[in-house]
């Protein structure tokens, strides 16, 4: 077979604030690739990728590689990487078959040669998945795949949620906070849920939150002084929202921080007037990283989560767009929270 | 035997910034006690009262009484309180004789009549001291006292401590900043120290930090820059020091919130520019109240810290004022960090 096209999306390097489609990210579509005859290295497999996801942390790997942190930093002239789904087309190891589904961090190409142990250095390790039928492609990088784990461990682990118990949940509608708001449902919370357009308040209510507000057009602060105190503080978010659940949260609260996307295209840093709470009302505040996490819930999370995506127990809200072409704008999108639901960029059909 | 002179310290209200003695704390001499024929209730005591502690904590109680915290607010026009110890002069009930030294929230007063239940509402309940002849009456309420205990049990609760991990201290001349140090030391650590004057930095190295320096001279960002990265913060004051702990610790490191002192009488906040690494360092973030955690080490607080007080092998610097009319201005040093070490209010020798 002649070559085909292999487009993909090369990071040039460090945003100064937002990420830019087409500048610090960038649609490439002068490649090939031969899928036929191209050489592939022992122990590896050329994947076609079919879906990729865009995540919040990955503005946070567009730094100075010399930061440490939780995900390594992007590469200069290399393509951008995600938690991806790609079918496996050649394959150089016998764990590996033509056709499989492999769920991984996938370059942002439409074709891809990875290793085995480059697949398995994922959230996942290298998994052969077994999809439901009734459960999309898509939500195995959503829902139920790592936002959706990041959601049920760290909500297993860190949340001690009792009956009647209030929680707090910000960016709830995205597949992280969506998640998160079932969650604390299920345990018979009261969920207050905050997120930025009057399309994901309906959705919030429509998956459960007792309270669903708009945190452009109220007050946070005001509905938390209503509403609260809170017992949890599940954070996206960081920043003001952050402070103000400090400031309206009862004795010995729960603070799962999972993300602070407000500082992430930021440098000026936020104002803080109740921090001081986290002592004189014994706040317990902790960071985490799924993958850190995730070892005893995962067969829970397959018997729950991802049993009740197929049975319809739990529901989810994509925002799928079509073409490698898209991720820049995908990325920028999840940034600024002007997606519509949990972002995924359809590369390709199986 | 006629009546004698009882001073006692009024709270007129809650200050604006900084407590105001004179002002928001008043010193009045005019009342006066028949302490051989004065009546007092069944279950109580007339106390003569000997030394008083001063400590950060007080500010917080000078607040509306509608705003809950860990100790309730001072109420107008009442003496204050605080820990202190004093000696029993007569008694109604039988568990307390004439000479016994007890521990307990003691109202600013050169005699005070409280019940059993009032003295049992204090840190460590009705507590009849028994006093080991190396360590000073005033110690009892400094670092062989709540301090100490607040040092001693958050330490041992929360620290985790590894040798050879690196710990930072604030307010590390205080009777809990000293006190974590030589604990720290103890279990193997590289200790970095901070306080507000080249005094403190003196005795700070001399009970044996590693690294001490007066952070009104030196960057606390530089310092902990070249020092660190810190695996645990003990903080007592918040604020911009707080934001270069998170800017500067490791990855798992732990926050043991003890105070924030730089809040304390300030409403405008602070700016943190640092707070996400909570997230992308998994940091854990402990606030907590010393008799909330206590019970566990009372027993190894009085084998290890009293006993070392004792023997020598723990060492405290104390700043004490005589005389009852000295109350607002230790307050007001302690606040403003001009004590050269802890605060204690002798009002009275045994």
């Amino acid at each position: 077979m002649s070559p085909v096209r292999n487009a993909k999306v090369i990071y040039t390097g460090i945003p100064e604030g937002f990420p830019v489609p087409g500048k610090t990210t960038v649609y490439d579509e002068s490649g090939t690739v031969d899928i036929d005859s191209i050489h592939l290295p022992p122990k590896s497999a050329l994947v076609k990728v079919l879906v990729l996801s865009i995540d919040p942390y990955m503005r946070g790997r567009m730094r100075d590689p010399s930061i440490a942190s939780y995900s390594a930093a992007y590469i200069p002239d290399e393509p951008i990487n995600s938690d991806g789904i790609g079918k496996v087309i050649r394959s150089t190891h016998p764990g590996l078959k033509p056709g499989d589904l492999v769920r991984s961090k996938l370059n942002h190409e439409e074709y891809t040669i990875k290793t085995v142990e480059e697949l398995g250095e994922a959230f996942f390790g290298v998994e052969i998945l077994k999809k439901h039928p009734n459960v999309p492609l898509s939500v195995y990088v959503g829902s139920g795949g790592m936002p959706g784990q990041t959601a049920h461990s760290a909500w297993r682990t860190y949340a001690k949620a009792k009956k009647g118990e209030i929680a707090f949940v910000s960016a709830g509608a995205g597949p992280v906070g969506s998640m998160v708001i079932q969650l604390a449902k299920q345990d018979g919370l009261k969920v207050i849920a905050s997120a930025g357009s009057d399309e994901k308040v309906a959705f919030m209510k429509e998956i459960g939150a007792d309270v669903a507000f708009n945190y452009k057009t109220m007050s946070t602060v005001d509905v938390l002084n209503k509403e609260g105190p809170i017992n949890i503080y599940w954070d996206n978010v960081g920043g003001e929202t952050l402070d103000a659940a400090f400031g309206n949260a009862a004795t010995y609260a729960r603070f799962i921080e999972c993300g602070m996307i407000s500082g992430y295209n930021d440098k000026d840093g936020a104002l803080f007037k109740n921090i001081g709470n986290i002592v004189s009302q014994r706040f317990t505040v902790n960071g985490f990283i799924v993958w850190e996490i995730d070892g005893p819930w995962k067969d829970d999370f397959e018997k729950t989560v991802v049993a009740g995506l197929a049975d319809g127990t739990f529901k989810y809200k994509e925002h799928l767009v079509r073409g490698l072409e898209q991720s820049g704008d995908a990325i920028l999108a999840v940034q600024r929270g002007t997606n519509k639901g949990k972002m995924v960029v359809v590369v390709a059909d199986e």
